[in-house]
């Protein structure tokens, strides 16, 4: 049919999918005989999740070892406990969320090799240091209902933030609304196709109906005029704007095609257009980290923090897990484990693993990535006429975020940098000293008051953070083939989840899909366990 | 300087702008000789208005009798109130607002020629049944920073809501993500455009330089392959989107280029590049009528409501207005008169005009237009992954518009028909149940579940609401040059203002910056009397 197309896959969907993949269609046939369906909680929401995904109370006298209450972690846990399994989750730190971590007045840490520093924020703001965004298709957004984390969006695109490019050709060192690129460009392409179009000697695959079409579709997009020319266009923002009375507003000159192609700043414009950073994207109200704090809520006494995780090891009947508690080396044993440890952390962790899986973990590797909050006394960007969004540059501080939340209130924390490789290699390097300073500097070139309205400043280096040492794994083609499918294989009871065990790396979806299916291939073998023990006994 | 280009005016350039226009900058220099700027108020904000725009606390003893406590009239009173005059404010509703109109349970009209609706909406559940989305640029951001009304994002833009085009083309009748087409139009026409670059034969402005940057661009703009090609792209989405495990996700194959212009969907696009409806914009939390109650509770005791005005007179020293109050008519004098009543409204009311002003009021043209709120049981959309903003349709009740609030709560209200011109009428002609059944059928041919989950719906068509009798001034090029400036021209002490008086009909910001004149203009005028008086007594 043809309105499947580019269909989006929902929560039961996705249960059958992963049914295909993973044998959980099967197991939940045999969950259907054994009786073991019942209804789930949603304890916060008016949202009844799809009763197929939703495991029963019972007690299935199974016990499972989490290791790690990140996202993938506290998912695992969230959906074995709904099934009746027995969880325990050993966290490294002192909190849920792994990455997922919401900096705010108060929160510490100690990058490796750096010093401590503690966020001075003030109350109400904070910026999210790892995943800061969800698309509508994520299987996220549907965590957030079945757990009534209430939404609000996340600006992705705001066209009237700006380009600017250092040293890049005609437009450099200059800030210039998004709005004013796009359309220049779309009307230079489109004046350009429009001609080409024109041209009865170009070879085009067209009907004389479709090129008639065609040009219509140019015009609009373009904004061309009568004789399909660019000369201008409100979109891009007036001179002088409309006003009441008699001010009907004058346009201001365009930029030649050769200035905006010189600048590559409508280079940049495509990143909007990707399937998971669309225009409209969404965080929780309050900070990402209410996701952890909802799942954490419907653990009570499943988790033990400050729990840094020594061997992993199996066990003829099960899992044995070695780990640093509050003192002393402690114990833990269960039937099955699910490890969320990231492969840098992981690697050096001894565990019964196959050398083969061992060489697997060890040979991915994880993006480099920094984050930098700053706070100010006030919201010069809205004065500016900015309201969430970005601008986008070439520096090496890449991009600076405005807040999606907050508007018109009195003070505001802009994300100063969110880079990636080399970059955030050498802001990472920097002293925290530094990395405050030279984002002021990078970001001062863009927006006058940066200096003198800043505050306070927070920042990291996700392959500097202990228990992550990385902002997620980042394959290549010949990793996916040669890698990927033995961290996917358990080792004997031990499962590998996490974001770096998807297709969706670096989003949270990631983790949350791993963890089902985590726990879904647990439970098929649990039955099956269990349907050769009913075999027996009857 | 260059990036000042696509500048965006703050409200201090805009008084700036209004001086130039209309005097205010003689104005406020004559102010500032008489001591008559001070501080501002604004309470329930710590953002604090540009001095030059708060005018003093002082009494002037100057009354003003302001007719209509829509934007314009509210503004008006607001900032006349700070300046020290006298308002008095008759508005012939029981409530302030005009077409700033927020519709919930409770909420009853009667059209002109109609019968008695009252909306049995839920607590909660409401929509915005005149202006509903402010853009970045509008002074009407200004006065919600100033007045302390929260704004969240409203949603104009989501490519994962769809279009459908009934009976036009290879896509008739079939709902399709807005990121498909988006997509595939712009793979295709890329394509072409690199295929016309490449064939030197065509005629083309550019240095081969540019001609590669065009290519570099190109290529990032229609996701185009290594020979230029578009053959697909996860910017449509997925036909098995990417997941944990072994499911990397299987793309879906595209849209001709012929199939997608047929479908003329792609012609819709170039809407949200519109400077007044890019992708991003706001709308006060809890329902657009925020904004009137922020400035009523700014103005105690100077709104008579239930003052339907009969008669507008200018005297020797002032104005006079007759107005049917509770019971018997009523009058009331003042020094001069803002007068915000809608042309339609005010062709019919006798007043002391000059017959061109008379010719003028009558002969400008209001636009149709309707709109319907629909409240469902459930917010199946979401379960479609749309969680706010539009399906775009050529059908008659021209798009849908889910909200962009409450997401992932358990009711929602959509828009389900907000049409123009011809369709508003013919629409606006049904009898309230007919509209009720036409909009519902008309919306389950793109939701399933639209009739199942349907409860209750309240409409409007705005050419028949008493006191507007349409939704905005609709000028012709002809109307601006010939009545438009004799509008502006203030008749004795009386002084038209209201988002017809400006080049931003249709919006809030024309309200707002319209009164700004008026207020300016009189003020101007007073003191230029008193410096006389000075000089008199002097």
């Amino acid at each position: 049919m043809a309105s499947n197309k580019g269909k989006i896959l929902t929560r039961r969907d996705f249960l059958n999918q992963v049914g295909k993949v993973g044998g959980a269609v099967a197991v939940f046939g045999a969950m259907d005989t054994l009786g073991l369906f019942g209804s789930s909680v949603s304890a916060n929401s008016d949202f009844r999740a799809p009763k197929k995904s939703d495991l029963t109370s019972k007690k299935i006298g199974k016990k499972v070892v989490i290791l790690g209450a990140g996202i993938a972690g506290l998912c695992a846990a969230y959906e074995l406990g709904k099934a009746g399994y027995d969880c325990q989750i050993l966290e490294a730190r002192e909190r849920t969320g792994g990455r997922n971590w919401t900096v705010r007045g108060g929160t510490t840490e100690t990058e490796i090799g750096g010093v401590s520093q503690t966020a001075k924020f003030d109350k109400d703001q904070y910026f999210n240091a790892g995943p800061a965004r969800i698309p509508q298709h994520h299987i996220t957004i549907d965590y957030c209902r079945e757990l009534g984390v209430p939404l609000e969006v996340f600006t992705n695109t705001n066209e009237t933030a700006y380009f600017y490019q250092e040293n890049v050709g005609a437009l450099a060192n200059t800030k210039v609304r998004k709005q004013v690129i796009k359309a220049d460009i779309r009307g230079q392409t489109s004046e350009l196709l429009a001609k080409a179009v024109n041209q009865t000697a170009l070879d085009m695959p067209l009907s004389s109906d479709d090129k008639e079409r065609l040009l219509v579709y140019l015009r609009r997009e373009g904004d061309l005029n009568a004789s399909f020319s660019y000369t201008g266009s409100s979109r891009r923002g007036y001179k002088e704007l409309p006003g009441a009375g008699l001010a009907p507003g004058t346009l201001d000159s365009i930029y030649s095609l050769s200035e905006v192609l010189k600048s590559e700043m409508a280079n940049h414009i495509s990143s909007e257009y990707s399937f998971d950073q669309q225009v409209l994207m969404f965080q929780p109200v309050g900070g990402m980290d209410a996701i952890p704090r909802a799942l954490e809520k419907q653990l009570p006494g499943k988790i033990t923090f400050g729990a840094e995780v020594q061997e992993i090891r199996q066990t003829a009947e099960g899992v044995r897990i070695v780990y640093k508690g509050k003192g002393a080396s402690k114990e833990i044993t269960g039937d099955y484990c699910i490890c969320t440890i990231p492969l840098p952390v992981l690697k050096n962790i001894p565990a019964d693993f196959t050398s083969e899986m061992q060489n697997a973990i060890k040979s991915i590797g994880y993006a480099t990535t920094g984050k930098i909050g700053l706070q100010f006394k006030s919201r010069f960007w809205e004065d500016e006429r900015i309201y969430g969004g970005m601008t986008t540059t070439n520096m090496d501080i890449s991009q600076i975020w405005y807040p999606s939340s907050g508007y018109g209130t009195k003070k505001g924390l802009l994300v100063g940098y969110y880079n990636f490789g080399g970059n955030a290699v050498s802001l990472g390097n920097m002293s925290l000293a530094q990395r405050e300073a030279h984002a002021l500097s990078q970001g001062a070139k863009i927006h006058e008051r940066y200096k003198s309205e800043f505050e306070t400043s927070f920042s990291l280096a996700w392959h500097k953070i202990k228990y992550n040492e990385g902002g997620w794994a980042s394959y290549s083609a010949s990793d996916r083939q040669n890698y990927y499918p033995i961290l996917n294989k358990p080792q004997g009871r031990i499962y590998l989840a996490g974001e770096h065990l998807s297709y969706m790396t670096g989003w949270m979806s990631g983790a949350f899909e791993s963890a089902r299916i985590a726990v879904s291939d647990i439970h098929e073998k649990v039955v099956k366990e269990s349907e050769k023990v009913t075999t027996k006994v009857g």
